[in-house]
């Protein structure tokens, strides 16, 4: 097997990435520039070196701790829990929230096999604890795992004095009320906001 | 910027490949063995040094001339014309073809730039006068481009003792008649096959 062979069959194993597609970003970077090559090669035999979860939030970082975690400019009485690393990057993109994370690393899904034990739940107990944090912000996917393992944390953190909210779920912007299913428009419909003064 | 924003900057370079799916693709990479990562690597810093094109053929390979050029079992009689080098690879896969494959590497498009002389077809005319060549295949892509290339080359090729001839053009298997273009559908009808003894 040749260097281009392998190269597809690497591309093969992205998720998404099938036969035909694998094949074209393959002969497209043979197309390229070597030096394009040899970049993206370098990326990636960096990444797991240079990349590694933050101690304190779980978010990959390259610095220890985090960006985020040590920026003093940001809320450390606010913590937004999310379910991955990835998470974090979307949540800050947005600009708009100037707080922590936490990130717990997945959900619990008794059926694969994850329950609390396995997430960064006493992680988070902890940090509850001994820093002065005033809010928690559950913003884990409006999943039914999701919505599960919000549940569990609410009920986990219920004898802190600490305040506990949950990402709005409802319809989407530019969204439409014939094509949104019945789950959707029942919680935006529940969690309706009153606009009278 | 680390190496996972960098990561990011050359998936998102791909084709087809936009921000968020390559975030997508570099963070499943994260999760993965480093080992992974690396192979992947290896295989993206070898590939320009592995891989060219043939000399003969122009199909990308990494011994010279490539395997189905030095394959001493295949008609060396019949030369298919392709537009890419990733052609060959398809028509090869198909299995049921024995000739020598020729590499165009484009074809014909003045808008773009692209003359006769940037292509490999003195290269096809000499390889027809040298070797005993009894069949051109024209496998440029159904296009406008494509046919104007297998044009060009079949009036360039008219003098010399050999049967040139193209891939059928039609509806394709599992097609349907009332969703195929008229142009297909033209080309169908006017190619049709007779099916009398």
């Amino acid at each position: 097997m040749n260097a281009l062979e392998q190269l597809i069959d690497h591309f093969c194993m992205l998720p998404g990435i099938g036969k035909k597609s694998a094949s074209r970003l393959a002969y497209h970077i043979l197309k390229q520039d070597a030096d394009y090559a040899h970049r993206f090669a370098e990326s990636l035999q960096t990444l797991h070196d240079n990349i590694h979860p933050c101690p304190v939030c779980g978010a990959f970082t390259d610095t220890d701790p985090c960006s985020i975690c040590s920026d003093a400019s940001r809320d450390s009485a606010c913590i937004c829990v999310v379910e991955q690393p990835q998470d974090v990057a979307t949540l800050a993109g947005m600009g708009s929230y100037r707080g922590l994370f936490h990130v717990l690393g997945g959900v619990i899904a008794p059926l694969e096999g994850v329950g609390p034990d396995q997430l960064r739940i006493a992680a988070l107990v902890k940090r509850v604890h001994e820093q002065q944090v005033k809010e928690v912000i559950l913003a884990t996917n409006p999943t039914l795992e999701g919505d599960t393992t919000a549940l569990y944390i609410q009920k986990v953190l219920a004898d802190f004095p600490v305040e506990i909210s949950r990402l709005a779920s409802g319809l989407p912007v530019g969204g439409d009320l014939e094509y949104t299913d019945k789950l959707t428009l029942m919680r935006s419909f529940n969690g309706r906001v009153s606009l009278s003064q």
